[in-house]
């Protein structure tokens, strides 16, 4: 049996030039970022890094280009949720090609499934894979929860290795703990950075949180702090994590906020360029004005 | 100016052997059966058609045989929804190529966007077509609405040539077509078949209503008894509408029993085989039993 | 058998002088406005009537004062929608010993119920109360929608006589029409303005329509032209309807905006002051005004 | 300066012999029981405490045997929660007459407002009170959330004294705790008892938790464990509030569950009738059974 994973999987920003071409230099140095800030693996491909959002082909060159950054230092997750089961599970086969880990679906995000009609399609889509899985409970951009009697189902299948959860709910995620004891491999992460230290002392495995790609070392600390159960340590940490989502997460009003807040603000420190993929357009002049200022608030930039 | 697009336009099943394959002898005998029953076009690879679950590839044979079958008999419009942009414009590509006569996006169904967003998102989709578009609003199931003041910035567009309503909410439909009377080339189709004769009556030009897979005629006829204005004749076949849905649609409880039910259905009556793509699953004996028997009794099959 | 109530049921206003004081003048005037526009019904206490926002005391104020006023011209109904039973069954005596034609009454807005609860709790209440009663359904507010199974149940109460449908979702109405066609006595009412005409065309006994407190000639010569099936007249005094509810409705961007806007209306009219019920509070100086501006290019202010 | 209310304060069942009268003696025995149980303040008329469902009467019943029985023995807070402001205040005048510690209150639960509405309702409230507010944070059932900006303005009310959140939403709750960090005197109170230690130990003042009626030794043991930063001894606990919420609350799948699970559990423990109030119903039979053996395999039965 393979121990779970564990520790803090940044979901990386996927660096772009335009909407559709790759910013290979920005995703090498923000790749050496994280390592250096002593991230224990990398999640592509996921809702932060736009996954969804990409062409067939920019997934690909987003999956070879990082496998071949990280080259093997940490282990590699690779997001493969689409609409299609077939365009997923080709994603899935070039992914384990290139050397992946994992990979990680989310719930169909389309056509809402029932916890039956979930569990088929966990089945079947665990049964096409090559690589290991990770389901991805979110509900707000899914519609549909994986339930405790999907995921009591799913613990009989050897290749799912752990659900990452970012319903912000951590009454499910205290049930999702329960689930998982009997599943000793199984790696449990959640989502929110605001609420990483509290699933750790209660048994999570770490963290999968957005931040992580702008100060990956703070994340880092934070979980560490919480594994060795320091909670002078822990709420000093966690309250610099609620002052720089706060900051960096708030210069927009709209759902966008996050993921064009953290390319604006690795743009404004001269790791990537300010590029989000279609649909999302980049923070306008002002918006990065605003955000140059906070980041000096908090001390991010000189 | 072009006029309107008017009448039904079926979103056209997506026949599979299985889940992978295209059914082509059940896509041409579908597409006779339709075209004998009177509709004035064809959408291919919507909701109903289940574009957002087929393979990029899939969708392109779709489209393919589609308007071969169709064989500029009627119009036939492509659903490109997809959450990469890049993507449903490579397919709008081959729509066109093929002969398609607009393509249909939804708004994207991953990332929630704000209206301004939209907007910006519409207009650049919009540029980079090489066919016409329809907007397809689809709030159930992509999270966002087309909401007034963006379709009044989107009749600044010559390309856009309708909108489909799939919200079912009637208030939103009379709005739009406040907003669409400036455009009077625009084409104002409604999704819910239950509200297809009220909203011709008031204004539209017809109706994107999955029962006419089942049942083209019907459709067709009240779709002309409501240009007729013919009151005693549009609430008899509304009411054989409404017993055909609430018959057909609810074999099942969960969202995917219209899908699932038409499929049952067609197959039943020997037009193309009871194969859902992934992620859905067919219906199970007892259902396809109980199908049989509702149909029996709408006296749809002998 | 009683027939079933049919017309324009305005749900009236409750005029204020202050939020805790009823402005008798002011609903004098109201009701003798809204009988000289032919309406067939009152319907005091209803959402727009602000009935849970007025403490019980109020409510029975403005039982009283409704009844005495229109002194038996037209059946006047009472909202006596609660968080409590006994209070709601309370009110109803109240309504009954003065004269009130029904009660009527939502899903309990708090906790939300199964369809087997609401079931049960339709079947105490109308066991409870001494006059009879309309369902109200209206789950945007109550978070609970009357699913046809239990209006299907709901058939079994002789006492009960009419259903008001506020969701908004025609597909539903058409349903509804459906089960109420075995209840012959049965009156269907539709809440929003802009779907009476198709409503009534389609076997709706009438509409309860905010917009009647302010032009209920319009309202009552709509539903006539609906009788009438005059589908020319129909779309002209539809549009009309459209137009006032997209100014009247619309000056302030909250859900109040509605009642409130109904209010300031009423008050730059003359008929009454504009004093909303707590929690809303009235329109400041500069919406005032842009209401003032509406009215006029509306043609209802000289 | 009034130092916060901490510890584990339960919002206590009503009592009922019959769905419109007070079962003294089982309130008695409740109140005893949690008093034994060492909890640090009581909670009457909250959701638990089905308050918005019991008529103006039965509510000031429960006020007032409440505080007879406890008789000063720790502070009772009063849920004041209605859709009338005028009823509201009243109640709260009786409860300050009766002794009670402070008032709480909700989101108005039928009309939904804007947080500048929200806030002008804070506000004139909080003047009307005759006894200090804790404000009570319940999205899921007022469909409104007390937002940070209306949180942040309601700092300047002196007699504002806390919030309960029970939004279930820990990320909002850590913002809450940063906008209380500069009112030192607010209690800040959670909702949910599955994330009662988590919150205590990011700086909550302690839980208002449902569970604690039927076992408050247990609660106020984890809220001590908590307090004391002894993380084993929380992990222990939790895990059994865990267990008992994961039975107690799902004999029933409707949301009922957690009041109706309850009342019947105390019932069966001899401390008070399984009565509900309108609109719910006591579990049926084989309901009761399946109670009667999870809290035998609890060890609450012997």
């Amino acid at each position: 049996m393979t121990p779970p994973l564990r520790g803090i999987v940044p979901p990386i920003l996927t660096p772009l030039s335009d909407p559709g071409t790759l910013d290979v230099a920005g995703l090498e140095k923000l790749v050496e970022r994280l390592l250096a800030g002593g991230v224990h693996g990398i999640f592509a491909l996921g809702t932060t890094g736009e996954g969804p959002s990409l062409s067939q082909r920019l997934r690909r060159e987003m999956v070879a280009h990082t496998l071949r950054l990280v080259n093997g230092r940490v282990p590699v997750l690779v997001g493969i949720t689409d609409t299609s089961l077939e365009d997923s599970v080709s994603l899935a086969k070039f992914a384990a090609d290139a050397g992946a880990y994992s990979a990680v679906h989310a719930a169909p995000p389309y056509f809402p499934l029932s916890q039956g009609e979930l569990w088929e399609f966990v089945r079947k889509l665990n049964a096409a894979l090559p690589l290991p899985l990770f389901l991805y409970n979110m509900p707000g951009l899914t519609k549909v929860t994986f339930e405790m009697e999907t995921l009591r189902r799913a613990r009989d299948l050897p290749n799912l290795i752990g659900v990452k959860d970012s319903s912000g709910d951590m009454n499910y995620f205290h049930k999702l703990l329960g689930v998982a004891r009997e599943r000793p491999d199984w790696s449990v992460l959640i989502g929110p950075e605001e609420m990483t230290p509290e699933a750790v002392l209660f048994g999570a495995h770490g963290g999968i949180n957005g931040g992580a790609n702008l100060h990956p070392r703070l994340y880092v600390s934070l979980y560490e702090a919480a594994v060795a159960q320091n909670l002078p340590e822990i709420r000093r940490l966690h309250a610099e994590v609620m002052r720089l989502a706060g900051a960096v997460y708030t210069v927009s009003p709209h759902r966008s906020a996050l993921i064009c807040g953290l390319k604006c603000a690795l743009s404004l420190l001269g790791v990537c360029q300010d590029v989000p993929a279609d649909p999302f357009r980049p923070f306008d002049a002002a918006q990065r004005e605003e955000m140059r200022a906070r980041l000096k608030m908090l001390g991010l930039l000189g």
